[in-house]
C-alpha cells in the first residue's frame, strides 16, 4: 500500500482536529459554570484555560512567555525567525458563556501547529499562538484590553480606572495579583515587534447568523464594523388624556419615537440597495413607568440606537439622517429629541492581501467561504489599527453567541483548521 | 331709573356667579392638600364637599336627601312636581388634583338655583342638584359607582369585591361607615324614577385642550366616547446580536412595535378625514428592562393600545384593521403578537333633543358652543345608557385635569350659568 502526501495530509488534519477537540473539553471541564462556561477575564476560568493552552503548545515543541499583562505567547519556530505570524483570541468568556467564543481561535492556532508538527513542515516565520485576555467588555468595561496590552497602547489610566464587575478592583491590581507587571504595562511595554509582524490572523465563530442561513461553513471577514451610539436618546412631548386630546394637539413621544425607528429601518433598507454595509438597531426603547398610563398621551419616550459599517463615511452619512430625520419628526410632532452623549469605535479594514492569501488556502482544500463583515467588535481591530494586516475567519456557528447555546460543529472547525494548514504552508515568497 | 328685566336677570346672574365662587372657596378651604385638593370617595374630602353644597341648597329653600348609597339629591320644586330635571357631577377628586373638576357641575347647579329664586321663577319640573359619589377610579377600580347606585344599578358582587386604594376595605364596608345602607344598594334601591326624569344633564370642566385650542368658552357634548383597549400587549422575536445579525435575519420586536405605532397614527389620520370620530394612543412601549441591551437586537416589546370613539361602528372597525395590520407586521417581521386581554366600554350618546335646546338656551345668551365628543368617560354616560335624555356642557379649562394646576376661569363658569339658567327658564311645553 502506497501512503500519498494526501493521505499523510489527511491523516495529519485528523490528529490536529483530535488534538482540537480534546482541548475544547478540557477547557469545558476546567471552567464549567453550569448552564455553560464561565472565564473571568484576570480570573480562576481564563488562567485555567491560559494553562491549558500552554500544556499543549509546550508538548508540540512551542515556547511559552507572557507579556507584562499577562497575554500568552505561544511560538513555533520557523525559518524566518526574524518575523512572526500570530493566529489568535481572547480566552475569557461571559458568565455562563459558550465554550468556543474567543477558544477556537487559539485552539485552531495550536491544532495548526500540531498538523505542520506531523507533517514536519516548518512554517515560513514563527507562528505565535496568541492568548489574549479581557475581551468580553462584562469583566472591565473597557474593549479590546488585551490586543492593547499586547501592543501596548492601553491608555493608562484604564489600568486604574477600570473596574472588574465582580470584585469592584482595578484592572493593575488584578494584573499584580496574578503576578504580572502592571508599570510596565503602563509604560506601553510590548513583546510584539509591528515591523516585523507578517499579520495577525483571527478565527472565530461567527455571532450572528449568515453562515448558517447561507448554508456555509466559513467566513472571511473584509472589514470590524464601527459604530456609532446614543445610548440615552430621549423624545420630550407632553402627556395629556388619552380620550380628550385631539390628534393635532398631541405631543406624543411614543408616536415619534415609532416614526424615528419606522424610518431609520427604511432608511437603512435603501442605504443598504445601494450597496452600503450598514445595521441600525434601537435595542431599548420605552416610556417612563413612574409616569405612563394606559390612558394617557406619553410626554417621554426613551430610545437607544446603535448605528454600525465597515465604512466610516456611510456611519457620518448615517448620523447625519439619523439627526435630520428626528428633528423634522420633532418639529412636526411639537416634541423635542434629546440624543444624549454620542459614543462609538471606529471601523477596522482587513488587510486585502491577506483576505487574498486566506481565499487562495480555502480554494487549495475545497471550501468557498463567504466574505463579510464582523458586526460584532473582535481583538483584530486593535492589530489592524497599529497597521499590522489583519484578517478574520468565521466559523459556522448557531444560536449566536455569549449563551449557554452557542454551538459550533467540529467538522466546521476542522475545515477552518485545513484551511489554516493551507496558509501557513505557503511558501514565504508568497508572503514578503 | 327704571328696572328692566335684563338688569333683574344680569343682577340675579351675578349673584349666582359669586354665590359659585363662594362654594368653589370653600370647598378648597375643606378639602385642600396641597398641591391642590383631595376629595377621597367615601371619604373625609368628599363627605365636606357633600356638607358644603347641602348647606348652600337648604339656604336657597332646597331639599336635601341621601339615596341608600349615600348620593345627595338637592332639589328645588318646580311647576310640575311629578317629573324632574337632574344637573350634577360628582365631588369626589384624585388625590391632589384640581378644585373643578365634578364640583364645577354641581355648583354651577346651585348658582342656577340661586338665580332662579332670586328671579323669581319656578323651573317647569322639580330641579334635583344631584351630587354623585366615587367617580375617580384610582379609589374603587370600577367606573361610575355613584351614577350607576343612583339608578340602582351597580353589579352586586362590586360592594364586596372592589376595595377602595387606600384602606383596602370593601364598598359597602365604606358605605356602612357613613351610616348608608349597602343592602338596599345590593337590591338595587334607587331615588331615581326613571319615567320621571326629564332629563340629566352634566357640566363639567373639559378634561382635553380643544376649548382652549379653539378659543370658546363651551362646548356641547355629542357623546361619551366608548373604548377599546389591550392594555398588555406585547410583540414577541428574538433576541441578537446588533452588529451580527443581517436586517433580513432579524426578528425584531421594536422594529414590529414601531411599525404598528405608526400605521395605526395613519389609520386615525385616514378615519378622522372620513368623518369618523376617533382617538388612538399608545400610552405605554418598552422593551424588557430586565434583557434589552443597547447591543442587542429586542425579542420583545410591550404595548398598550387604547381607543376611542363616539361610535361602536368604528370602534369595531378599527379592532379589525388593528388585528389586520399586527398579523401583517408579525408575518413580515417573523415576529408574534400577542394581543392579550380586551377590555373597554360602550360609547354613549347624548340626547339631540337635548342638547337642541341647550343650543338654543346659548344662543338666547350670546353663546356659541362648539360640539364635541367627551374623550373621558363621565356620569352621564350611566345615565344615558339608563335611557335618560342625557347631556353634557363642557367649560373651557387649561391645563387638562386630575392635577393641581387645572384652572377654569369664573368667567366661563358665569357664561355656563347663563345658558343653564336660560335652559332651566324654557317653558314646560318645549320640555313636553
Amino acid at each position: 500500500m502506497q501512503v500519498t502526501a494526501d493521505d499523510r495530509l489527511a491523516e495529519a488534519l485528523a490528529e490536529g482536529a483530535a488534538l482540537g477537540a480534546r482541548l475544547f473539553d478540557a477547557l469545558a471541564e476546567r471552567s464549567a459554570d453550569p448552564p455553560g462556561v464561565t472565564r473571568v477575564a484576570y480570573g480562576e476560568g481564563e488562567c485555567a484555560a491560559f494553562a491549558v493552552m500552554a500544556e499543549a503548545a509546550v508538548a508540540l515543541g512551542g515556547e511559552a512567555a507572557f507579556d507584562a499583562a499577562g497575554n500568552q505567547f505561544l511560538t513555533f519556530p520557523g525559518v524566518d525567525r526574524g518575523r512572526t505570524l500570530y493566529v489568535g483570541s481572547h480566552l475569557d468568556s461571559v458568565p455562563h458563556g459558550g465554550n468556543f467564543d474567543g477558544a477556537a481561535g487559539v485552539i485552531l492556532g495550536l491544532a495548526a501547529a500540531a498538523v505542520l508538527e506531523r507533517l514536519g513542515v516548518v512554517p515560513a516565520h514563527d507562528l505565535c499562538v496568541l492568548c489574549l485576555r479581557a475581551e468580553e467588555s462584562c469583566w472591565f468595561p473597557h474593549s479590546y484590553i488585551g490586543s492593547k496590552t499586547a501592543l501596548g497602547v492601553l491608555p493608562p489610566d484604564v489600568l486604574d480606572t477600570v473596574t472588574r464587575s465582580d470584585t469592584g478592583r482595578s484592572l493593575a491590581d488584578h494584573m499584580r495579583d496574578l503576578g504580572f507587571d502592571p508599570e510596565a504595562v503602563r509604560r506601553g511595554a510590548t513583546r510584539i515587534d509591528r515591523a516585523r509582524a507578517v499579520a495577525y490572523l483571527e478565527p472565530h465563530i461567527e455571532q450572528g447568523p449568515v453562515l448558517v442561513a447561507e448554508g456555509r461553513p466559513l467566513g472571511l471577514v473584509t472589514g470590524i464594523r464601527g459604530s456609532f451610539r446614543f445610548r440615552e436618546a430621549a423624545f420630550h412631548g407632553a402627556y395629556a388624556h388619552s380620550g380628550a386630546t385631539p390628534r393635532t394637539l398631541r405631543r406624543d413621544a411614543v408616536v415619534a419615537a415609532a416614526e424615528l425607528v419606522t424610518a431609520m429601518q427604511g432608511l437603512w433598507e435603501r442605504m443598504e440597495r445601494d450597496g452600503h454595509d450598514l445595521a441600525v438597531t434601537f435595542g431599548i426603547i420605552g416610556t417612563d413607568p413612574a409616569r405612563h398610563s394606559f390612558s394617557a398621551v406619553a410626554g417621554e419616550a426613551r430610545l437607544c440606537i446603535d448605528v454600525r459599517s465597515r465604512s466610516e463615511a456611510t456611519l457620518e452619512e448615517v448620523r447625519r439622517r439619523l439627526v435630520e430625520i428626528g428633528l423634522d419628526i420633532a418639529t412636526r410632532r411639537d416634541v423635542r429629541l434629546d440624543l444624549g452623549a454620542l459614543s462609538g469605535s471606529t471601523p477596522a479594514a482587513m488587510a486585502p492581501a491577506l483576505l487574498g492569501r486566506l481565499r487562495a488556502a480555502a480554494a487549495t482544500v475545497g471550501v468557498d467561504p463567504i466574505e463579510m463583515a464582523s458586526g460584532a467588535g473582535h481583538d483584530a481591530a486593535t492589530f489592524a489599527q497599529a497597521g499590522i494586516p489583519s484578517g478574520m475567519l468565521f466559523i459556522r456557528n448557531r444560536n449566536g453567541s455569549h449563551n449557554p447555546d452557542e454551538h459550533m460543529e467540529m467538522a466546521d472547525f476542522d475545515r477552518a483548521l485545513a484551511v489554516l494548514v493551507a496558509l501557513l504552508r505557503q511558501p514565504k515568497e508568497q508572503w514578503d
